[in-house]
């Protein structure tokens, strides 16, 4: 390991050498010189030559065939859409909430993803605020009937983005718990650290023989603002129209882009790197996940020019993940019986990795190490966590396969996520380089490694 | 001065020390105690409660009468709302930009201040770039027939908030040169530091003999990515329909709110303390107006809780700024022969103030050398720039008056300046009472300064 060790430091000296000398191990230098351009050329081109893709639609179509095209201009081999269907919801035109009485203004609110429409003439009814979830648990039954629920919370940005499990369960299953009371609609304040207006939509849940009501999501602001509505009510009762358009469009077609850089061993099971292509409509998906896709594919290139690899490196795109995971199972689905050998995800925006754990800290420790020396050049410490993976590889999961986590700095991420704002320029091309430059040495590695990697039973 | 200086640093030190001993000169300690409260209270209020005060309109009417009740409330006299007519524009429900080729997406654009609308079919033409204003003086007669102009810059924060006069020629000017050269419509990149996806409006104007076409203010990210499709386009014409629905109400009533502090000396002319208290449609106008008026209407509450001043102190809260300083115009017309003793405007956000000058700094050193000294505590430093007032102070431009200007940092300002993102959120509130403590200080000064203030000839 020492040796290792130094011969990664002595590369990262000379780190502005000429890039022409063929080494057979992994060199972070080349790298360095490398990893520039492909990620930030991708997630560059696809926000702005597609822009947003909402799962399902033509839009996100366009984003799987212009990603093909790049993985194939970019010496990708077995470039595939692998298709799915499903069921397809449009936000449609109208998002307008009105504060009616006793302070008449307007407000600004996106739907949440999956939600009715309250029609075009819009859902009026007096606010019932509950400051955080458990107050709306604790409200009685019945007592919301013909109300519209307005859920708020707290959310403070956290490194490791944990907070999101604090704050989320509002968007997750706040609107599912005001209708089972009687709520003809909701609005929560956006689930994000951010104050801009510029709300934050994602997915939401009902719960089953519950009938969906409309339910939108407030910017930060907006929804301070109405806090502050309560206050100086007095009691009055603080009356909204809410009018969300949103659309079913019933089945249709998204899909699952693969693309593979072949290894030289064939025996071997795959690395798998993914991501997703599909943005919510209201963003180009810079952070989300843009700049995942470009740092996936980017470090199978990356890895491919310091020699062939011994293992095949996959890259998976996944279609509809923001909607529920739906290219991710549609992928497991159609390959479980096609073995994995380890699978890691980026998908928690571009800023820098700081932290790394994996399933096989304890039923592997000498990858572990190897892994852990690879990625120490870059500032990311090992963690004592078990890695489950993200999104994208439910495959992972579902064959009990080997999965790495590199933990991205999340400080940012909840000011941009599910927003208008994910767009490029929140991107830091010094941090997007580091992503890059880690996920490159950590594939260099494991798609180098000839052993069984094994998780802990 | 020297004894007037350290009268000041004892009263700083004893700030926390009770405030019932009643003097007869300026205490900034009393100040420190007591301008908590007034000027965030008064922002608090008026962006709660009221909102979006476009001028001409019912709710710029509904934020005419909340100060006047805010005033009267807190012992104002005289309070009144003094109308005058203008040509009212609103700017419509529709606002889109969309690419149709050869990269279709959404863009966020809102309209320019009193443009015309596009129909609500919209206005689909090739896009024609220019880098900055001198790029379109520069394009050929005729050349824009039938095209969209898109005029884009690039604008840097500064403190002094010098850069608005550098990009601001984009919106003021930029769509009556397009019209001029045949454009059918225009598009810009908003004036703004930011990077939201919050379009910067504000008014712009047509030279004579041109007829107006539709403008709108992309948002900065979506004016950055629209400027990509270029790049990325390969000379591939760039085709946009945009569609801006603003309608014109024809002649409506508009007001200058005034309220006073009625000082012990009728014969000498007042303190006149301006804001303006209309905003833009698209925000609660936090950063622009609101906190200057709550910043004049603390300082003046705050003097006057020194010790009856001798001068009176009056609150001009103009109606009708954003859209060509309708209100100031009318106030001066309506007040020209009734000589200002001196005048100061609070219209640059919330942030420290960190300069001040004046008109009558080598006409009235002594004066000029009792305000410096009555601000350097809190870390403002004169400067020898000759002031020249804000927008809502016409009257004293129009009278030759004695003008001060304390200078805010506008490093923020920018960012904010005539967008949704123009909320409560973004004032910090150290920074608003560092402003009310240095009103008060000035404010107390003048108020009970009985000599003439001459402004240099």
């Amino acid at each position: 390991m020492l040796k290792h060790i130094l011969s990664l430091s002595a590369a990262l000296v000379f780190v502005a050498a000429p890039a022409h000398a063929q080494q057979s191990a992994p060199n972070p230098a080349d790298q360095a010189r490398t990893s520039d351009t492909y990620a930030w050329d991708f997630v560059e081109g696809l926000t702005t030559e597609v822009g947003p893709r909402q799962a399902g639609t033509e839009a996100e179509k366009r984003g799987r065939e212009w990603a093909m095209a790049w993985l194939r201009e970019h010496g990708f081999q077995n470039v595939a859409d692998e298709p799915f269907q499903m069921r397809t919801w449009v936000p449609g035109d109208t998002h307008k909430a009105e504060i009616l009485a006793p302070f008449p203004q307007p407000l600004v609110v996106q739907p949440l993803g999956g939600t009715p429409s309250t029609g075009p003439d819009g859902i009026t009814g007096e606010v019932v605020y509950f400051p955080n979830i458990e107050a709306l648990r604790n409200a009685p039954e019945g007592s919301l009937t013909g109300k519209i629920a307005f859920i708020s919370h707290s959310m403070s940005p956290t490194q490791d983005g944990s907070q999101y499990g604090f704050a989320g369960p509002v968007r997750w299953v706040g609107a599912g718990i005001a209708a089972s009371k009687g709520a003809v609609a909701t609005v929560i304040k956006s689930v994000g650290t951010d104050r801009h207006r510029n709300p934050h939509t994602g997915g939401t849940s009902f719960p089953e023989g519950v009938t969906p009501t409309p339910v939108g999501a407030l910017s930060v602001p907006d929804a301070m603002n109405l806090e502050r509505m309560f206050a100086r009510a007095d009691g009055q009762p603080i009356r909204m129209k809410l009018t969300l358009t949103p659309r079913d469009l019933g089945m249709t077609t998204s899909g699952n882009v693969v693309g593979e850089i072949v290894g030289t061993d064939p025996s071997l099971p795959p690395v798998l790197l993914a991501c997703h292509i599909d943005s919510w409509w209201n963003s180009p998906g810079a952070f989300d996940d843009g700049a995942g896709c470009g740092i996936a594919a980017s470090a199978a290139l990356n890895a491919s020019r310091m020699g062939k690899p011994l293992r095949t490196i996959r890259v998976l795109m996944a279609g509809a993940e923001e909607v529920g995971l739906i290219g991710s199972e549609a992928y497991s689905a159609a390959h479980i019986d096609e073995p994995i050998g380890v699978a890691l995800e980026s998908d928690f925006g571009a800023d820098r990795i700081w932290r790394f754990e994996t399933n096989f800290t304890e039923s592997n420790p000498a990858l572990f190490a190897k892994l852990a020396s690879a990625v120490q050049p870059y500032g990311v410490a090992p963690s004592p966590i078990v890695a489950t993976g993200g999104a994208d590889i439910n495959i992972a999961r579902d064959q009990g396969t080997a999965i790495i986590d590199l933990q991205q700095d999340g400080t940012r991420y909840f000011d941009l996520h599910h927003t208008p704002d994910d767009t490029l320029d929140k991107i830091d091309p010094d941090q997007l380089r580091q992503n890059v430059a880690v996920w490159t040495a950590v594939v260099g590695v494991l798609a180098n490694e000839r052993g069984a990697i094994k998780p802990k039973d």
